[in-house]
């Protein structure tokens, strides 16, 4: 990829960053446990993915969502037979989750000592503001980046939007992240550059395919200890 | 107010631009309706209020956080003998919140179109980021804006992150709000301008008093529609 005219680099947070999806799926199946009496584990699963896809335009992502969901299953899985003290439990996981001080992936603060010296970074995530401000504070990696912008959603023209308030033109951004769907596609798709670095747990709901015309936009790498010698390489490939 | 210096105009969102905390007085007289058979309205509120600011460190502002704590305070004031259909409706109360169609502040379009043509006007609020996003859309107003900034807090450390993402000093900003607490106060300390427009419904946690020592930064109005008059006298106040 020629990369000389980049300025940005938008780094994704969940699982790109640090450890997120598996935090879900840990609390997914205490959540299935806790409703054993009532559900079996693939109907509680399937009545909760439904749910959080029917609940995804009015809530948003994160983990206050992933709550309201997960109590809303708790009645219908139980036939509204469900105890206050099961919706405690479950409010108690949520708040849990929360708390969780998160894992970095190895590498990051390398990298990102390495692209900060010749790049301005920022982190574009979707998800609750508190959360991934809160995730950003404990990770004390919030002095590489200018600043965090939250997005309602990772399409096109939320990274439109979001390279109008950088002031920047879609060639001068480049995204790193672990989500085709969110981090790689909508960007190369305005005309941006992107690298993908897949993570091995991934949301159901982001799961998906690429086209293979995008493919010349974006680059693919095994972890995000590569990131920093493609950008290089990138800039000096004129 | 000299305000010859003003380069970008922040509004504050709820209860500045379009209605709001009205809509959470409504919905908590009716949770206090829903579970009268186990307490009385003056106790659920108490305990709905304590509940919100032991969770606002960890859930932030917003319906959903406003939501898991009122599910919670069911439990509590229920003794935990609330019914799997009660929390159901209190979830429902939520949701019809946040699908509600807000209602602009009166005079707020004609002030954007005055302001806009001189000054970059960005929207600065905490909330939830989707909560505010769609009421921003719903009002047709978003095309005066920039961009919308949403804040974990609207403290002076926010503002001051604030300001350098905007990559303005404190003496070119100007804040328009409703809170002295949240959009007055943290600003004019800080070395900025302010102009406070009261609303006639304060969140309890919204409820302060101003610093003598304050005043000479901010101006307080009657109305929104006063703003631009406002503005554009301290502009060729040198």
């Amino acid at each position: 990829m020629k990369l000389n005219t980049i300025k940005i680099i938008g780094f994704d947070a969940d699982d790109t960053l640090w450890v997120n999806e598996p935090y879900y799926r840990e609390s997914e199946e205490k959540f299935c446990k806790l409703l054993s009496g009532y559900s079996d584990q693939a109907n509680t699963m399937k009545v909760l993915f439904n749910t959080e896809m029917d609940n995804l335009a009015l809530y948003g992502y994160g983990t206050k969502s992933f709550m309201l969901s997960m109590v809303e299953t708790a009645i219908k899985v139980s036939g509204r037979k469900v105890k206050p003290t099961e919706i405690q439990d479950i409010i108690k996981l949520g708040k849990t989750q929360i708390e969780r001080s998160n894992e970095l992936i190895p590498g990051v603060e390398e990298v990102l000592q390495k692209l900060s010296t010749s790049y301005r970074l920022i982190v574009a995530t979707k998800g609750d503001l508190l959360d991934q401000e809160r995730k950003l504070e404990k990770s004390e990696l919030s002095g590489y980046f200018h600043h965090i912008e939250i997005m309602p959603e990772k399409k096109e023209n939320n990274y439109r939007k979001l390279l109008s308030h950088l002031d920047i033109q879609p060639h001068e951004f480049l995204m790193v992240g672990n989500s085709l769907k969110s981090d790689i596609l909508p960007v190369v798709r305005i005309g941006g550059y992107a690298i993908y670095v897949p993570f091995h747990t991934t949301w159901e709901y982001e799961k998906t395919f690429a086209n293979p015309e995008d493919i010349d936009l974006f680059q693919e790498v095994h972890s995000i200890k590569d990131v920093p010698s493609v950008v290089f390489k990138g800039n000096n490939n004129i």
